[in-house]
This record gives structure tokens, sequence and C-alpha cells, in this order.
């Protein structure tokens, strides 16, 4: 690998190993910030914008005051994006996150030289040992299953609002190693509606017709909409739908979205084959659609990154 | 203050200053860690052992292996207190704060020259800033203030494992401000039952009983633990049970406990006065008892922190 | 009947006919009141001093200043009955009912030539309507049902609050048509308990042991901590407990209590009889009990008023 | 003012100040009516019969049989109309409030020399005050804050029933005093969905669409649906929908809808500004063409009320 | 009656009187099976293809192996059919039922000389009886009734997949005996909301539109899936949405459908018209355009199995 | 295996492979049935009467008429045990299961030769391959596992009526495929609250203390309240208990009862050891005691089996 990569923090451009947040910050005491991950194609950010305007959604809804206005974060982005240019290779796509907290709690002012405000954190990271080990899985899909652990609703902590206060989706991922490598957790709400994946949105195709759950408990993403728009321009007709694990055993097809992977195939569904058990049609006409609106074949991308790891 | 202060940190005792968690620690990326706070009286911790025997419960729970026997543990917490000595002032009592997550999460490991692992940090706090402010509630009590903000129930995340996964805690908080400086969240769950305050328990005094809400949707707190077996000890009858806002507002006392403040009197509840709007004799009696078997006027010394302070 | 009744209404004494309240009142624009409703044994009142004790947990409980300390409220209550003396009959006893809306709203003040405060009513009416005609259920018992109408939970709309809002009573009632003249409505909570009576509490006996159901959802009625206190008395076991249909179906004996008919046996359960369908030994010992401490045999009195209704 | 006003009681137009209900009636026992309340533009009723079509309905609920059909009811409102012509001055507008209820209940029949049966009463009142003191807000906008007090779900007293049991409406105004005069309480229901005012429907813009909660746990206003009959018109789409706060915090403009004031912005929702802070196009849109609709510029009005009232 | 009809059952036709269950079959130990219903018009399966797919599709969620493709099941229901032609009378209809169990449990599979499989079953029945009795209602409609008892929902006992573990509805119906001979049960999921009767759906109309309860706790039945395509046919608007008790109360029509009955009008709802009281000319479009898709005038052939049976 | 077994069968005493349950009879369309299962102790049937009581309250419960009375179900029950005496040799004790269902339903009558009336059954059969199975883990213990299925609550269906209306305990069994073959599922319900196995009660020990669930949302098991009873004559103190997973967790012991296997240890808890990971003390004296009770130890007979069956 080639330059260090740098870090955006609270102003300063420092180097990825300095990248800590300090035990007294709000975010490791309340799990009080919130974040967004975009992520490129060949190094061009993928609807950064819509990523930090649901950056500020959040930072109103949890009444954090970033210090930056949006146009200003957008600006450090891609002077951060600049300065890292050196450290990826040009095959080399990533993730950007940004990280907000309530910074350093007042009572543990001492502490901190800097003073007391938020802390702002942009930092990069190559994405081929997050998509090698996927790359399989676009062929013969994941095994979708639904833990014990339930949605928290929106109501009581809204994922819509991303947040680090997710250790239940920590507690579904654990649950998958019962299920096999392959299984990706989908997680109910207390209705016994389908929600979202611990990071991803769900799909499932059934008589030529799109279906995702509601806008309500799960996080609104923007790979999500962006299929949306996709089917809209395919005239693939779609609803956000109260789904439930019957829609799902008795769908055609299904899958995942998310910044990372883009779309994942779900051909197993709680044990059992959804539709024929293949990777469907309307999967592959959304994956060669967003495919072409990023500019890159992101399927062709993780299997030369599972080369690379020597996974293929 | 005398000598810099010592954190625990894998293994290592160093500098406050260094004690950082890593952007890529599982703690920041899904809130995924467990914690414990005990408090010192003179520098004596006080129920160390029940607050790690939570700790491992907590660890337990969401299945990580500290690398840490519990005993191991308590070991390295009586040394960094032993190291610590020359860093506080005889008059000094503090926090000893046990932190363990699941440590980097693999996808990053390249970030860590020290390999894949939890993340095991101790660290003390002095309670001068925590306890001064407070001194003044002890005489004239706080106002218990149910927010808008619903406690998670524990099906979905259990408060009785102590986790950073709690910006609805910090939700609740930021709703305090339209009610004053002296207001304190006490949250209601979605049954209406009071639950705790954001890090501590709460009790009602009616007709010379002592109430406090089951020990469900709260953390099963060791002062709260104290208190009832103070109170078994002074025969004042007790019961953990439903209690609803009906019932704060018709009791004849209220308070709250917690690890560093002890009990704290409750004079009023939304907005309406407890009892006679003074704080009680069950209170006084609980009081005197905990200081007793503490070794120390805790309400003394949050007095003399507050003259320290300029406050008093 | 003798004298004139008069009713207190806002500081006067004034005729019955002349009791009434404007429909610009909050009482009669929100539902905006809360009231309470005492009985006499031979005129005298009983435990009217818990009756006003609730009352003003109501008045706290809805911040309505009623004016009136709760002395001052006895008194007035004690001179009211000293001036309506002469329009009761010996044997007819009566209930007291106070009754405090927060009054008339600002919006409408014009209306109003006495100006804006709270409206605080009390009045008496003779029991001989109300209880001689459920006279023959003391011998029969009455048949509990659930209508489908639910409690609506103290979270909601406090049912120990005692106030008028509360159409949904009445809508409980009007399900009692297709059951029978003998039906009375015993609500369920959402969870599937029992709760209470339209104005009354509901009481079981399972193998000696008197169950009732916990104090949340209901109405905290004095006649039922009446019960309570005689059953301790007579070692009767008591608990407060969440009761289901299945408990009612499989007790021994069932009642209600309330201010007006003291206890009342039930002896169907949703159209099966409860134990062997008879009023039971338990429900006998209470009465005798109660009808004691009253200082009345309250069945014989109904029975009279029964015979001067022509109905035995 | 001119006129003595008359109310329509049981058949009679009586002066207003006899226009009251005694507390015998059924009303006031037990919450037991349902009424409507429509409001004159330039002394014509809007949309009368839509609100008696609703009166209708409730009575169906409720089984209430007013004794009316509801031709007699409208003829009886005209006429009542007619008879308080001289009270109203050409610039006063007013509402027309419809309240029936099931009447003196029988146990108290003998406090009613009229006999049992429905208590039907119409009465009239100038919205002088009641719309003077809003006037500032058509500029400014109200801030709507959502209550701890829920909503009570439809299945349990179903607010599509307009009825006076509705205590709960005013703990929820109680609790805006915290969140100063221009605080507008929007409830949110159980499952965290905004549903209404206390008295009031509640809009949001989004993208330009038209969002309103969806017609469940709310009362189904007239002024609601004029509203979405304009977007129609306008071609503004609109939808029914589950909002939640986080909608509302991420829209573009707010506003309330209710019979006297027609059409209220929201320029704040739970201390955050809603879109820019200011009133919006779509609001402005709607309301031009609603005083259009209704042959009368009612925020003009209100103005002209609030000058009136020396309050401009 | 002609010929003895025959039963398919694990392969062989066997005499009707030998079709029975052993009391050790999953089906009589869990109620561990699945069924469908499909009934003949002129002895003519009627979307006999879709009741197996839904067949195939309970299978799938309760992982019940048939045995048998459903291409295979198709095939030997059409010979049972040919089997049984000697046995049915030309003008009598009957119902063809696809019971398919988890088969003997192994514990006791002693007790089978066939060994352990699936128990596949398929039996036909006249409609005479069935329908006789129901042909007075199409045209003085049902009364719609309410039970105590709610519907499960979904996510604890799916009812979309069709299995005799379905106690509730038994106990639904046995409520009905309050109401009178034509009072059919029509449950309330705990939302509130209208679901489905005991095996059949329901339908509103209102202002011209169809309603009917979401497919979510109700089964997605054939026939009401046929009046929704032939609704679409006659341009009759329809959608599926949460409908309420208030819904009904104020709707202009009402039906059931099911298999054997097909179009049910309900011309009351808890002791309510619904609308005037009388069949509705939706209805009548609806089962005009049911009964020429089916090629038989359903109505007519209930009338006369009525006259066979006496009714008339 | 010795003599033919006979099942009693409405009043007649058949072979057990004639005892077969109609495919019209109500038990096999709509679930319509209540049973009991006891077992025998070196033939002695153990708690009989105490079976017999709660089958009469499930007939109550769901309005079935056995048209036996309680005693006669208790004479034909021993006079089938004596007539099936040469059918088990005498180290071989049983299960009676005592199977009753409202009968063959009316529309199906012409289908009995019989008559409509109650279809009561009863028959026995040997436990060998039910316990030998099991005789290992009364030294290994079994693994307890909450499955995703939840628990219906008591509102909905009642699992204190035994049923066989159980498809989802079905359903919990089939997910333990994923847990291995020593997982037994134990229910939450939708609180999150422990409650039952499918067909077993389920107890924690903690700190010397004995805990089960409420006995609310569980089959109020004669084995349980066997235990309960054991714990008093042993001092061993005993509550039921709102409890959860984090009970379980951190539990000392845990152990199933049911009526076939009487208690049976869980060492393990959801993938984590419960205490020390062996079976424990408490479960040791409570065994012991129950075994003296029974006059049989029936670990031992389980081995006995175990060895029959070439398992151990």
């Amino acid at each position: 690998m080639a330059a260090e990569r740098l870090v955006y923090l609270n102003g300063a451009m420092v180097p990825e190993a300095d990248a800590r947040i300090s035990l007294f910050d709000s975010q490791n005491i309340w799990g009080d910030m919130v974040f967004e991950t975009t992520r490129t194609f060949e190094h061009r950010p993928f609807k950064l914008r819509e990523h930090l305007d649901r950056l500020y959604a959040s930072l109103a809804v949890t009444q954090i005051d970033a210090g930056l206005s949006i146009d200003a974060m957008e600006r450090v982005t891609l002077e951060l994006l600049e300065r890292n240019r050196a450290a990826y290779a040009s095959e080399v796509d990533f993730n950007i996150v940004h990280n907000v907290s309530r910074g350093p709690i007042p009572l543990y002012a001492d502490a901190f030289s800097g003073g007391i405000g938020p802390t702002v954190a942009i930092f990069t990271w190559p994405l081929i040992k997050n998509l090698g080990p996927l790359a399989q899985y676009y062929e013969s899909g994941v095994h979708a299953v639904t833990p014990r652990q339930r949605s928290i609703p929106a109501r009581l902590l809204d994922p819509k609002v991303k947040s680090r206060a997710r250790l239940h989706y920590q507690m579904a991922q654990l649950e998958m190693a019962h299920f096999g490598p392959d299984a990706w957790a989908v997680l109910l709400d207390e209705d016994g509606y389908l929600t979202e994946g611990t990071g991803s949105n769900f799909f499932l195709v059934r008589d030529g017709e799109l279906l995702t759950p509601e806008p309500r408990n799960v996080l609104r993403g923007v790979t999500r909409q962006t299929v949306l728009d996709l089917a809209a321009e395919l005239h693939i007709p779609a609803q956000a739908a109260n789904i439930e694990p019957y829609d799902a055993i008795t769908a055609d097809e299904a899958f995942f979205t998310s910044t990372p992977f883009c779309l994942m195939p779900a051909t197993r569904f709680n044990g059992r084959a959804v539709g024929d058990g293949r990777v469907g049609p309307v999967f592959q006409r959304l994956t060669d659609a967003f495919a072409e609106s990023a500019g890159l074949d992101f399927i062709e991308q993780a299997r030369g990154y599972a080369a690379t790891l020597g996974l293929a």
C-alpha cells in the first residue's frame, strides 16, 4: 500500500494511527454521535451530498452542532480525498466515513487541551477486505435469517439516525453463527415485519414487483433510494410495504442493498429457498443499471479484490 | 493536582492523555462494549467485587471475552489504584471505570499493530466536578421529570447490561432543558411504569414503605441494592413494584441512587411537590445508614467539593 | 319526600333544580374535572376523609386548584349534610358527590358573571332507586361479563383519577344489553387482565384466598381497601395480582365492590357458573364484617328499598 | 355587543345564560355525549352538512338517538342562526356548536320535570376572543410540540367520535406551559406516529408533497378534508401516511388545520426549525385557495379581531 | 344419494367412512397440518390451481414435505373427482378438501404399519347442508359482530397458513350465541382493525369504493382475490386498508367472501344497520359478475338446496 | 410386547389400531378439543385427579360438555388401566392421554352412524421410546434455547387450556435443528419473559432461590406444582416471577419439568453455560424428593429404557 492515509480530525489532517477518540468523549460515554458512510467508484464519491444531507438530518435530531455547515463539510471531505490520493492504488475504491460526536463531556473538560466542542472525524478505508470475501455471494446469494433480536422501534431509538448506539445489531450478528458463514441477519420489528439488515436494506421481488419495508423502522438508505429510482426508470413497479416472513418465503427473489456492496442477492430465507433458489432476473437488471449509473461493474471489482486476497 | 493519572489499557499503564480508543474499535463501530463505574470512599473502592460481578454478567450476555478472569481484573484494578495513589489528594475521591469492548474489528485489523482482541481499559476520575455542583441538591432536592423519550425495553436492549449504546439516555437529558437546571430525567417504559434515571435508580416512600421499580427495565444498581439492604437492617419495609406517575405524585418522598452521588432526594415530580416538598425522614435515615456503612459522610464531602469549586 | 334538597355550588347552597353546569365550563368542554362519591350509613358519611384524600390526589394529578383546602372541603360537606337533614327520611341513606372542575374556560369568560375559577359542586342523592333494584342480586348474584370494550390503560387516562371522561364505561355498559338484565361489565385491559367494573372493583376467591386486580388499571376503591382490611382482620389471605378470565372461570367465588352497594356477588362469569353458581361463604363472611363495620345491614336496607319501590 | 344570544335547548330557544346542563345529565355523569363545531364566514355556516354528517356518525357509534333527523337538525340550526342574526355585528363570525347527550340518566329522573330523553343543545359563540390572539401566529408560525401525553388509540376511545371525554387533551395542553406561549401540542400515538392537535389536524410538506396522518387515531376533520380537496385542485400531491417526528424535523413546512382558525403554520417542531423556520409557499397557496373557497380572507379577519382586542 | 364417496388417503382411494386420522398423527398431537378447501361449480373445480399454490406455500412455511409435487397433487385430485363422479347428483356441487399433515410422529411409529411420512388426505363433501341454510341470508344479509376473541397476529401464528390450529375461531363462534342465529363473527386484531371471519374475508363499500383489510392478519382468500379482480374489471375502485369498526358503522355496504358461499351480504354491524340496512348495489354487481365468471348462479343454487332441505 | 393395548373411545374399549378420529370431527376441523397427559409410576397413575381437574377446567373454558362427570371419567380411566394391565411389562410405565373434542360437526352428521356428541378418547402409551433417548441428559443437561417463535399470549389462546391447536410449538421445535440435538426450546412471550417449553415448564435457581415464570402465559403444570410443593417442604424459597434471558444467563441452575420426564436439567442457555455448566445441587435435591414422592427413581428407570433401546 502506498502513502500513509490521513484522517480529518477536528480541523486537522492527522495520520490514521492517531485517529482515536478520547475515552471521555460523549461518543464513548453515551454513544452520542452520528455518522455516515459513503463509498467511491474509481475514487469518485457516490452521492456524497445525499449522505451529507442525511448526516445533517441526524445532527438535527440529536441536536448536535457540528460547527461546520454542510457545504464546509463537503469541502473538507473533498480536500481529504485529495490529500489521500496517493494512498490508494487506482483499482482500490474506499469508504469515506463521517463521524460527528457531541464531543468531550464538560465534566471531563480538563482532559482536553483543545477545549469543549464537537468531535468531527472523517476517515477513509480501502474496500478490499470488506468486499473481497463477499464476491462469491454475488453468484450464490446469501442466506437471509431473522434473528431473535428484534429491531428497536424508531420511537425509542430512530434507525433513520445513523449512530453507533447499535449494540443490538451486533447481538443480531452474533446469532448468525448458528446458521453458517453465509447467514445475514434481517431483523423483524415487534409487529413481525421485516425491517433491515445490520447496515443494509432488504428487498423482495414478487410477480415482477419490487417490495421493500416501509421507511419507518429502517435506515432510509441512499442505495435503497437509488434502487427505487432505477426501478422507476426500468418500469419495474415498486412499493414500500409492511412485509412479513410469509412474503419472503413466497417471493421470487430477495436482495440486500448497502453502500459498500451495492446490491447482494439472498437466495435463501430462514432455511427455505427463495423462488428457485438462484439469483433472479430482476436483481440482474437492477445490478446492471446500478453498475452503469455508478460507472463501474462493482461485482467484477469485488472479484478482483477476492483474487487479490487469494480467495478466488 | 498532583501526579499524572495513569490508565490501564490492555495490559499497560498509560498516561491519561493517551487513553483513547481507535475509531476502528468495535466500541466505536457498534457501541459494542460494556462497562462499570465504581467509586471510592477515602480512596477505598466501594463494593468493587459487586461491580465486577455485574461486569462479567454483561460480558456473558454480550459474548465478549475480556481475556482476564474476574480475579485478574480485580488485581489489576487494585494495582492501578496503587499506581495512581499520588495522583489524588487525600480528600479527593474518584470513580473507577472499567471499559471492555470486543476490540478492533477484523476488517480493520491492519490498523492495529497489537492485533485483534478485546480492548480493556480501566481509568479513574476525581469526583470534584461531578459532585460539587450537586451538593446543593442534597438540601433542596432535585425535580424528577419524565421525558417523552421512553426506556428501551430489556427484550430489545437490556439496561441490565451497562453499555455505551445509550444515545436514548442522552436524548432524555436534552429534553430536561425545558424544565430548569434541577430537572433530572426519570424514564417511563412503554407500559407507563417508572424505570430509572440516565445512570441512576429511583425510589419512592409511601406510608413508610420503600418502593422501587421491578428489576426489569432498569440497571440493577449496586447502590440500589445497598439501599434495599440498609432498609432491611433498619426495618423499613421495601418492595420492587410496578410504579406509575400517580404513585410518585401521591408519594411522601422520592429519591435517586447511583454510584457517584449515592442517594439524592427528589422533592418535585413533573411539576408537583412530592409530599410536603421537602427532604423526608426516610431519606434521612437511609442516608445516615449509607454514610455509616461507607465510612464517610458523602454529603459533607460534596459540600467540600462545592466549596473548592467556589459554588458554596 | 320531605324538604327540598340543597346543593353546594361554589360557596352557595342552592336548590337542586339550579344545580347545573354551564355549557362553557371546562367540564363540559374537555371533561376536565374530577369527582368522588361517598355514601352514608344512617346519615353518617362512610370514610369521607378517605374519599377526600383521593379527590385531592386527583386534583394534584390534573393540576386543578379547588380553591378550598381538604379541611375546608370536609367542613362544607358536613355543613351541607346538616342543611339537608330535613330532606332525608331517617331510613333513607344517600350518596354525597363532590364534583370539581377547572371551571369556565377563559375564552368564554364573558358568559360568567362570577368570573373565572374552579367549579366546586357537592350534591347528595337518595339511594332508594339506586339500590332497590339491586336487592335481588344479593341473593342470586349478578352475571359478570367482559365486554369488547377494553380498559384505557392508566398511562393514557388514569382510572385512579375519577373523572367524567369515561365514555368508554358507557360503551361497555351498552354492550351488556346482549347478555340480559343481570349482566355487569368487568373490563379487560389490553394484556387480557381483568380490571374493574364501570364504577366498581372486582374480586375472586380461590382455595380460600382473596384475589383482586393489581392497583394499576383500576380505581383504587375505598370499598376495595375496606374489604382488604376486613380480610386481614378475618385472617383471609388476600393478594393483588394479574387476574385472567381463566382465573374467574376456575374460581370458587366472585364479587364486585363499590361505594353505593358495598359488596355484590357475581355467580356467573361469561356464561359459566362461578364455583357452584351460588353466593359463597367468603362473600358471606366479608359482607357480615362490612355490615358490622358500617353499623348497618346494607342488604337488609336494600331489601327495604325494593319493598318501597314495589319490587319485592 | 348587540342583542342577547339565544341557545337551542331541547326544542326551545333560551337565553345563553340559561344554557346549562344538569349535574344529573349523562353528559355530566359519563361524558356521554357527542358534539360538532361549525364556523361561519360572513355569517354563512361553512360545510354545515358535512359537520352534521359526522355528528350523526358519532351518534350511531355511541348509540344515542338525538330524536331529530339530520334534516330537522339542519333546519333548527338555520333557524337559530336567523334568531341570533341581531346578536352578531356584521364583521363578527362565530362558531356553531351542536351538543347531543344521552340525557338525564334514569336513576335521577325525579330531578327532571321534562322527563328522560336526549339533551340537544345548539349554541353559537363569537370568534373574536378565540381568533384575535392567534392572528400573530399566521405570520410567525406556532411551535409544534409533542407532549408526554399520548393519544388514546381509536380501539379504546375513538377520536373520530367527537366527545367531551377528552381530559387527556387537556393534560396535553397543560404540558405546553414548559415550552412557551406559542407551543401547540401535537400528540403521538403509542406507535410513535404523529396524530393530531387537541382539536386540530396536522400536516407536513416535504419535497412539494403534502403529508398528513392516516385517518385512524385522528378526528377526520372537515377542514382537513377541505385542504386535501384544495390540494387536489392545485395539483399538490398529497398522502395520508404514518408520520414520525423524524419526518417533521426533516420537513419543509408544517401546519395545523381546524374549524375556527382554518390553517395555521407551525415553524418549529420540538425546538427545531421546520425547513427554514418561516411560513412556506405550500401553506401560502393552500391558505389563499381556502380563503377564496370560503369567500373570506380569514387571516385578515383575525388581524381585525386582534386590533379590536388591542393586540395588534 | 348415489354411489359411495371415496377419499384419497396417502395414495389409496378409500371409502369415506374409513377416512380417519390416527390419534398418533402429528395433526392430532400438534395441530401440525395445513389444508385447503376448493369448491366446484357444476362439478368443475373453481381455481383449483390457485388453492394448490396456497397449499404449497403453507407447506413451505411449516416445512412439511407432502411427498407429491403440486402437479401430482392436481392429478390425483382430478382423478378423485372422476372416481366420485357417480356419487354426486348433477345439481349438487361439493367442496374438495386437501389435508396434509406431517404424519405419524416418530415416537409412535410402532402404531403405524405404513411407516412414517406425511398424511395426505383429499376428500369431497356435498354443499347442500352447508349452503341450504344460508340461502335466506343472500336476501336479508347477516349480522357482522366483532367478538371479544381477537385475531392471533400473523407473527405468532400466521392466518395466511391455513391450518387446523384455530381453536380461537371456534371460541369466536361460540360468542355469537348471544347475538342471534344470523350473527357472524368478524374478528378484530389487537390494533383494533377488522381482519376476517372464521373462514371468510370481509369487505366494505363506502362512497362507491371497495375496502378490505390489508393482507396481513387475514387469509389471502382465493375468493377475496377474485372479487378484487372482478372489481377491477368493473372499474370499481378498491383498496386494502386498515379498517376499523368506525368504518363499518359508516359504510354503505358490507359483505363476506369465502369459497363455499362466494359472497354474502352483511346488513348489520355490531347492532347497527350498515347503510340503509339492505343489500346494496355494489354487492349486486359483484355477485352478478362472480356468477357469470363461475358459470353458475350460486344464489339460485343455494335456494334450490334450501328447498331440498325443506327450508324455503 | 405383551397383550394388545386398548383405547377407550366414546364408551367402548377398542384396539389401538382402531383409535382414529374422523376427518369430520371438530378436532380435525377446528383443533377444537382439550387433552391431558398423566403418567404412571410402577403402573400407578400419578396425580390423576389433578390432571382431571385441569381437564375439566379446560372443558369449562372451551364450553365442551364431555358427557361424563369427572368422577365417571376417573372410573373409566381406572377401568382402562385394568383392561390394559396385561399389555405392559412390569418395568414399563406409560402415559395416559385424555382427549375430549366437541365431536363431529353437525354439517357432517351424515358421516357418523353414532350421531353427534363429544368424542372422548383415553389411550395409553409406553414411555420407553419417549424416555430412553432422554436418559443421557439427566447427566449432561440439555441446552435451553429461545426460538424466534414467541408464545401466543393467554388472552388470544390460553396455554392453560391444553389443546392441540399448537402448531406454534411445532414451529418452535423445528427451529431447534440449528442448535444441535440437545437443544430444547423455551419460548419467550412478547414482553421478553421466559414462558415454557413445548410441553414443559421451566425453572431457574439463583442464590438458592427457585424461580419460575408467573402462571400467566404458561400451562400450570402438575409437575410444576409438585416441584413447588416439594421446595416448600425442603425449605427452598421459591417464587413465580417475570423471568428474562438475563436471569437465565446469570442463574446458578436451570431445569425443565413435565409429566413424562419429571425434571430435566438445562446446563446451557442460548449458548452460554448456566452456572458452572453442570447439574446443580438444588436440582439434585428436588429430583431426590420427587423420586421419593413418586416411589420410583425415574432417572434410573430412564437409564433402563436407554439400555433396552441399546442407547447406553
